[in-house]
């Protein structure tokens, strides 16, 4: 598979610190952040700074925070200090107890990282776990903040793609948040030719991979065994697939789903086009439970974040893994330098 | 995870050779067979021997065959020679290229295996891999080899449970070959109930495990999420598992479908009861492609069959992979040797 590696920063030239929203203050995402700055060197993490609350950093970590007013300034403090760009302060955030001044900290949180990473002062945006349930009561109107970031940056959600990215598997959803009896019916031709669209110019841009090839998963057992075990192969997939073939997209399939994530299978495309939720994300986390990273394709900007929600339950015990953090800010480090390698080129 | 293993062989006690119906004679099953016969010393095979057509075998393989008309016949033999039990001469049979007469060995193979299997004559069938639509075409009533065997042993096929099985992962479809729009649908709590059960008393009898432990998957994405994504869960999911913990079985769930393959999540548990085909293969297939085992619980007899097909494409030019065929031999192997020291015990 391909990566961004291969692509190589771009030598000597300047790239702007990544954005890191802290995402909900009571929940992980202060001390997963810290600890991942705590170990930058081990894991060669490129300069970013965090947005949110400082007191909810210092409630769970004791480590050196220096404030910045702009983004410029992370990259001289980086090696010293966890650069971070103060929002509206919250109040008292106790962790493990979400309140709406900390709803409304998170939400303040990625709404400025994505402001800096479209301006160009940040060049990408990773977002901390939010707790949703906590953001529609203060009149979020979002399923999430995948969409949220989307409609700052003037996109359409049917544009946007959900890549997940693990060391050598990356998989795309097709549908992605429907109960699973209704995930045909949301199935359509067009759908699939938008996310695989998106899917071809990001990993074109943001991996540096000249000519993405694709696999794309049938919706039934052994892809429907000739209709036999549903239709969706016949008069949705396969179409779709002929008309991105003329387009000049190289993409295989509709593949039998069970046969497609081993390691041989794997070697064969750079990434799995899945036709609903669980068929991306069964493969990706049975592999990479602790170091997926979700990757919001279609942006003007880059965005990444870890795949894993606030976990109230373990917030300020010192006991959250930042794994998938590290992962998330690696990984939109390593994009960010083939998208700048790509424009020098 | 507990496994036959540890159940350690009844020592001393003489167990019956195990039945290996060769599948479709003109597929890979002689060739796979007969070259798990070869490094039979390497893998600690139990005595085996085929049944099926002998001039089939020798087409694909040059070794020792022994005929033999008893399986009684076959221990002793098993280091000098793959034992053979001929059924009805099929006639000339060109690797790669399927025929009725070879069907109809297919189907006289396994119907002999388990009538062996039966009376006590074979610790248990192994079965190869059939080609479907030509047994359609000689007039086989049944959607595969599955459903013929528990006809032959008298059960009835709601009472079966397919479970599949890697070296740390068990996994079995609550409902199995349907399109995936009609998953929902097929899902009740009678059918949770019947397929666990069977599951709870094949680890027992065949695994020797004294207290199974059954990890319980969700149908929708983040199992529901409350409702908000479908609601089979709260319908039909949880409702089973509370009648099962009533039985005093452990069994915990439902489980995010996502979060429950992981090897820290598999050493919580002996099986993964999941609700439709790729969500049990996926994860299954994901990790060990090659190596995969599909058993039958609920059957008065052992039976298991490597995971993949007739691969007429590659039949006769050496190039078939015996892993799948030894692993199913093995794992049979090791259930017998449970069953017979559970017998004992």
């Amino acid at each position: 598979m391909a990566n961004a590696a291969e692509a190589g920063p771009a030598a000597g030239q300047a790239i702007p610190p990544l954005a890191v929203s802290i995402g909900d203050p009571a929940g992980v995402g202060p001390e997963v952040i810290a600890k991942a700055w705590a170990i930058r060197a081990a894991h060669r993490l490129p300069a970013f700074f965090a947005i949110g609350d400082r007191r909810s950093v210092e409630a769970v970590w004791d480590g050196p925070i220096g404030l910045i007013t702009h983004p410029s300034e992370a990259v001289g403090l980086f090696d010293r200090a966890l650069p971070l760009l103060q929002v509206d302060d919250p109040g008292d955030i106790e962790p493990g107890s979400p309140n709406l001044a900390g709803a409304r900290c998170a939400l303040d949180s990625v709404e400025m990282a994505v402001g800096l990473a479209r301006s160009g002062a940040a060049s990408g945006l990773v977002t901390g776990p939010v707790a949703k349930s906590q953001l529609y009561a203060i009149g979020f109107g979002h399923p999430g903040q995948t969409e949220f970031v989307a409609e700052r940056c003037g996109v359409a959600v049917e544009n946007v793609a959900m890549m997940m990215v693990g060391p050598d598997l990356r998989t795309v959803p097709i549908t992605i948040h429907r109960p699973l009896a209704k995930v045909a019916e949301g199935l359509t031709v067009d759908l699939i030719l938008s996310r695989v669209r998106t899917v071809v110019r990001g990993l074109i841009r943001d991996f540096g991979i000249e000519r993405p090839r694709l696999a794309v998963a049938g919706l039934n057992p052994h892809a429907g065994e000739g209709g036999t075990m549903g239709r969706e192969e016949i008069d949705i997939i396969w179409p779709a697939i002929a008309i991105l073939r003329d387009e000049g997209i190289d993409v295989t399939g509709p593949f039998s789903p069970d046969t497609m994530f081993h390691a041989g299978a794997r070697a064969g495309y750079d990434a799995a086009i899945c036709m609903y939720h669980d068929q991306a994300l069964i493969p990706l986390k049975t592999l990479y439970f602790d170091t997926g990273v979700n990757m919001t394709l279609g942006l003007p900007v880059l965005r990444t974040a870890p795949d894993h929600g606030t976990a109230f339950g373990i917030a300020g015990k010192g006991e959250a893994n930042p794994r998938a953090m590290i992962a998330a800010i690696a990984l939109a480090g390593l994009c960010a330098r083939a998208g700048a390698a790509a424009q020098v080129a």
